[in-house]
C-alpha cells in the first residue's frame, strides 16, 4: 500500500467521515479500514461499523502519517475504484472540471438536493482522488457518475434528456426557465465555461450584474439545483 | 515592506485581477504598485491605469517573490486598510466565519446580486489578508464592511433592520418567506453554525434532504443572495 496515485485501483477516504459514509453506502467496495492508535471515542463507532459489516481493520499509525499527508487524520478506509453508472433520471453534467475541491462540494449539494447521477467530459479532474472525496465528506458514495471523452458521445448514449446550458449568454433567465424532465444542467469548466457550441440547446443565465466577470462555478451549480427542484 | 502580517496597516493585492479592481474602485487607497520584469503585454494595461490615476510604479521581482509565495504573480498592489462602513439598506452577516476562501468568494456573489454592505462578527477572518483579496477577485473594492464583536453590538447600531437567521432548523422555508426591506441575512460559522439564540428571528431554512450534514455555506449564501432579489 502507498500514496495514491492516479494509476492505483484502489483509493482511500482520509478521516472519519468519508470513511463511514464509505462504509455505509458502499461496504462491498471496503478492502480495509485502517485505524490511528491515537484514534479516541468514535472508535469503537468505526469498529462496530466493520465487525457490522464483517470489514477488516488494523491499527497503522505509520501507514496513516504517510498516506494522509495532514495532521488529525484518525482514520483511512482503503477501497476499490469502482462505481455505479448513471440512471435515465435528471443529470447533471460537468464539462471538463479541474478543481478537485468544487467536483466535491457539488457533489455534496447534488446529494442535498435528491440528484443522483453526475455526468463528467473528459479531460477532468481523478474523480477518486482522495481530496475530491474528502471535499465531499463522503457523499461521492451517493451518487451514480459516468465518464465520457465529448459531450456528443454523452447525448448518443442518453437521446431524451432535454439539454440546458448555463452559460454567460444564456438566452432564458433561469427564474422563467420552463423545467421538463428527464433534464441535464450542464456547467462549464471553472474559467473558460461552456464555448458557443452549447447555446443551441435550452441555454441558461443566472442574472448578476456586471461587476464580476461571473459566478463561481460552485454557487451557480447551487442555485440551479435549487431552482430545479423547488 | 514585508510579508504580510496582520498588524500591518498596509496590505497587499497578488495578481493583475485584484489589483485592476483595486486601483478601479479604490485608487485612492494605493500606495504603490509592483511589477515583474517578466510581466508582458498586460504590463502596459496596469501602467496606464497608474498614469491615469497618478499612482507610482516600480519593477521589482525580489519583492514580488518574497511576497506572492506563489509562482506567476507578475503584479502587487500595496494598498492602505481603509474601508468604507455599511449604510443603512440590506446586509449580509457572517457570524464568526474562519475561512478566508469563503469569505471571498461570498464577497464576489455579494457583488454580483448586488449587495453593498457586509458584516462581520467577530473573531473572524482577517478581511484584508491578500488570500481573501485574492479568493474575492478584487470584488471586495466593491463593498463597505463592519465589525462588530457581538450580534448585540450590531443590532443596537441597526435598529430598524429585519433579521433572517439561516438555520437548519428554520421555522420557514427559503421558497415561502415573506422578504421585509430593510433585511440582514445572517449567517454562522462553517462548522457550527448559528447557535439557538438566533432561532427568535424570522428563522429561514434552505430544505435539502437529510443525507448531507448541511449545505456548504458558500452555496447556502448563493441561494439566500439569489432568492431574495428574485
Amino acid at each position: 500500500m502507498k500514496k495514491y496515485e492516479k494509476e492505483l485501483d484502489y483509493s482511500y477516504t482520509l478521516g472519519i467521515f468519508p470513511t463511514i459514509e464509505l462504509i455505509n453506502n458502499a461496504p462491498g467496495l471496503v478492502i480495509k479500514i485502517i485505524l490511528s492508535n491515537d484514534i479516541s471515542d468514535i472508535k469503537y463507532k468505526i469498529i462496530d461499523f466493520c465487525k457490522n459489516n464483517n470489514i477488516e481493520y488494523v491499527y497503522d499509525d505509520k501507514f496513516i502519517s504517510k498516506v494522509s499527508e495532514k495532521e488529525n487524520c484518525y482514520v483511512i478506509g482503503i477501497f476499490k475504484k469502482e462505481n455505479n453508472k448513471i440512471t435515465r433520471g435528471n443529470h447533471v453534467v460537468l464539462v471538463n472540471p479541474s478543481n478537485m475541491g468544487n467536483v466535491g462540494t457539488i457533489i455534496r449539494t447534488m446529494v442535498g438536493f435528491n440528484y443522483k447521477d453526475l455526468v463528467i467530459i473528459t479531460p477532468a479532474v481523478d474523480m477518486f482522488n482522495p481530496k475530491l472525496i474528502r471535499s465531499s465528506m463522503g457523499a461521492i458514495f451517493n451518487i451514480n457518475f459516468e465518464l465520457f471523452s465529448s459531450f456528443e458521445e454523452y447525448r448518443l448514449k442518453y437521446k431524451n434528456q432535454n439539454i440546458y446550458t448555463f452559460m454567460l449568454d444564456g438566452k432564458q433567465s433561469i427564474s422563467n426557465v420552463i423545467k421538463k424532465e428527464p433534464y441535464s444542467l450542464v456547467f462549464g469548466n471553472e474559467s473558460s465555461g461552456l464555448d458557443n457550441s452549447y447555446i443551441k440547446y435550452n441555454s441558461v443565465v443566472i442574472p448578476h450584474n456586471n461587476k464580476i466577470d461571473s459566478l463561481n462555478l460552485t454557487i451557480a451549480i447551487g442555485i440551479a439545483l435549487y431552482e430545479f427542484t423547488r
